[in-house]
């Protein structure tokens, strides 16, 4: 039945690598669990700006936890994550604003369903956090694109739309949606259950989350649970 | 094979709600795990400082979603938390030293094994976590030994102890212990594997853990894995 479907918002932005591991595990559960997966672009700077939050990495000793921990987490998930040879700088001096807002500009263009939106994080993923690349530029950006599906006519249009004043509002009006539900970072997932939202932050909370929305939890690989268990 | 079963540290402060999640899975684990459980208490307030890092709680957004959190978390983990009636003050104005160096004592005082310092911490936890009692003064102290087991002479001993010189070096040499590994806050798990330190900061990372320590995570109730799975 269609209306016992729960609904499930994905808040994320490019430049959380722990937003990338839960992306893909919920990508692999979408079809597993009985829910409507939205996918909701937002911007990580305008959270933490808006929550007076600071980034974890900024302590020394959770940097240093968070680069062990991330190898570790990518190999049992399974997402080749590859930290940038300068993360400060990829993360915190180049940003995400421009990749963000082409990301939006992929939602708004798509309208119905998130197909194009989840190929085009990925690839952006991809370049950030595997392979290194830049994620600033138009060229970067259709490069993504393009490797998403997108014809270059199509990427020279969502490149225009992503730097028009309504997609730059819509960036900020979803990340303040992300706020109005009292978020400090990313990732962070709203799951509807019985009228009331719950949150959840991080990639780390799938099994709780299961519990929470009735489905069943078996570890990363839904696809090949025996692995596992 | 005795020499086969794998070391498992835990550092805590009776003051983190989360740690005594944490504390309470791994007391559920550790007859079904091959591993030694060795409590390790010590100061978060030594630590915060130590790596420069901050209470979680003090961003106003954090605050309000690890109260929703802990309610939810408690209840899946079977752990009667309830949060004082003044959080701040129990955690920050009155704090645990003194608890945290009667813990000490009780450990120094045990020598081997751990059933009293278990006992001990989870009635202190109990005093601020559930039913919003004093952890500060002796005679809190000695309320929650007696509950756990200890006479009233042996607590007399332990108290008097737990303000000597030796105890309070101990506290911060264990206190500094995590640290070198680089801590940042509690709960926090140190898994011997293999000749590696593998660590594990949260209560939410046990189903890694288990992963890399080579056992099964069958959810908070290994006694009855039915009804979760």
């Amino acid at each position: 039945m269609a209306s016992s479907r729960k609904m499930v918002e994905f808040f994320y932005d490019i430049v959380s690598p722990y937003s990338w591991m839960a992306f893909e595990v919920l990508c692999r559960y979408k079809n597993v669990w009985n829910i409507d997966l939205k996918f909701k672009p937002a911007y990580l700077g305008g959270v933490m700006h808006g929550s007076g939050n600071r980034p974890p990495g900024m302590v020394p000793n959770k940097f240093h936890y968070m680069t062990k921990d991330l190898e570790r987490v990518s190999g049992y998930f399974g997402v080749p994550l590859y930290p940038p040879s300068d993360v400060f700088e990829a993360m915190f001096e180049k940003g995400t604003l421009n990749a963000m807002r082409f990301v939006t500009a992929v939602a708004e263009k798509e309208k119905e369903g998130d197909v194009l939106v989840e190929r085009v994080s990925r690839e952006l993923w991809k370049r950030i956090w595997s392979t290194d690349q830049d994620v600033t530029q138009p060229a970067s950006l259709t490069e993504a694109g393009l490797k998403a599906g997108l014809s270059a006519s199509e990427l020279e249009e969502i490149l225009t739309l992503s730097k028009s004043q309504p997609i730059k509002d819509k960036l900020k009006s979803v990340t303040q949606e992300a706020l109005d539900y009292q978020c400090f970072g990313f990732p962070f997932t709203v799951c509807h259950v019985n009228g009331k939202a719950e949150l959840f932050f991080g990639s780390d909370r799938f099994e709780l989350m299961a519990h929470c929305i009735g489905e069943k939890w078996v570890g990363p690989h839904p696809d090949k649970p025996t692995s596992k268990m």
